[in-house]
């Protein structure tokens, strides 16, 4: 409805949530592991940017990735492919990744060998956000298919993350896509985001977002 | 976590929007208008679709259209154009309208006015679907840059639909869509569900997509 019981068990979930998110915060940074939280909507191309982003970056740095999704493996099986660890989250019902369930999923895993971990939150520009995973960086996609209005219309995605990565950009001319307008709206909800913009097709910006990675991973992450 | 008792709670607030659902379909069915919840992905094409489908539509049905939104009122400044009626429901960070929220919105319209209503859901491809908004047709939407796996990966909103319109195929030759893998995909978790393939730019498929709303109503709704 939401009822104020409703709202008081959700808070509870999430106050429960930042204990754990905290507790895995400091794992990780103990490991000397840089994690990352990415979310979109779904098809927005996650899958792709990190398939992309490992096979490029597995040469040269220890990496590996958890993947959420209501249903399937497909998602990870694809990224298995870079040769990198790849577990997969199975969320059911459930719209987000919680801070339990990446715990849960990590157990048995020595961070100590990682220098880079990515998160594939579920594909969804609302649930995720209120969810921190322990993340020293948040990044949000953008498709250049999704259109210039999405970080208006899902504002509290956009204002909680540290880079929004547009993709698709090969599709950019296709669909008549307005990037001075979209960085544009980004910038009014946040305005100290880091902005890229990447075809992982073509391969163009790939190498500033993976220098935004290093450069973050250096500087001792943003949260 | 989710506890037992949200469960608990979200249990109680799905019954009370199905008893609320319950009533708007009555009220629905008594006015003579055919009501179509309409979902997807955030930028699959919700809005344009709707544009081009009122568009057509409004010289020879009375439609009408209640948009939901987190933020912004874009999407029902858009569809206004049209010259049909238009509302909008902005949820806040409700991931998904609710049958209270369309009750609200509608308690000084003249239903009996109408013989279409279209109500654009979030974009969301999980949250909606628990909602029942008293609507007699349910229509979920596959963007072909989405990918063919997302049926696969949400399968509850595709389950719960009635037809499933693929839009932006005047895209698909740029994505690779395969759109029989997609069908496929579909049809695995919704063997019953009506198949739409269309493209709001160029009009392709609309006269079906038109012709299937049509048929539906005078088959008296699909709930």
């Amino acid at each position: 409805m939401p009822t104020p019981n409703l709202l008081e068990i959700r808070q509870g979930v999430l106050s429960k949530n930042d204990h754990l998110a905290s507790r895995l915060r400091q794992r990780f940074e103990r490991a000397g592991v840089f994690v990352v939280n990415i979310m979109s909507s779904p098809g927005a191309g996650k899958t792709r940017l990190l398939e992309e982003t490992l096979r490029r970056m597995a040469p040269r740095y220890r990496v590996a990735a958890l993947v959420g999704d209501l249903a399937t493996d497909n998602d990870a099986q694809r990224l298995a492919r870079s040769g990198a660890p790849v577990r997969q989250i199975e969320t059911g019902d459930l719209c987000h990744l919680e801070a339990h369930l990446v715990e849960r999923h990590l157990a048995d895993w020595d961070l100590d060998s990682l220098e880079f971990l990515f998160i594939e939150n579920v594909g969804n520009l609302v649930c995720p956000t209120g969810y921190d995973l322990g993340e020293a960086a948040r990044v949000v996609l953008l498709a250049v298919t999704e259109g210039e209005d999405k970080p208006l219309k899902y504002p509290s995605t956009f204002a909680a993350a540290d880079s929004a990565v547009q993709t698709k950009a090969d599709l950019a001319e296709a669909v008549e896509f307005d990037r001075a307008a979209a960085e544009a709206n980004i910038a009014l909800v946040n305005p100290d985001i880091a902005l890229l913009y990447t075809s992982a097709k073509t391969g163009a910006g790939m190498d500033e977002w993976i220098t935004w990675l290093e450069q973050c991973r250096v500087s001792g992450g943003l949260r």
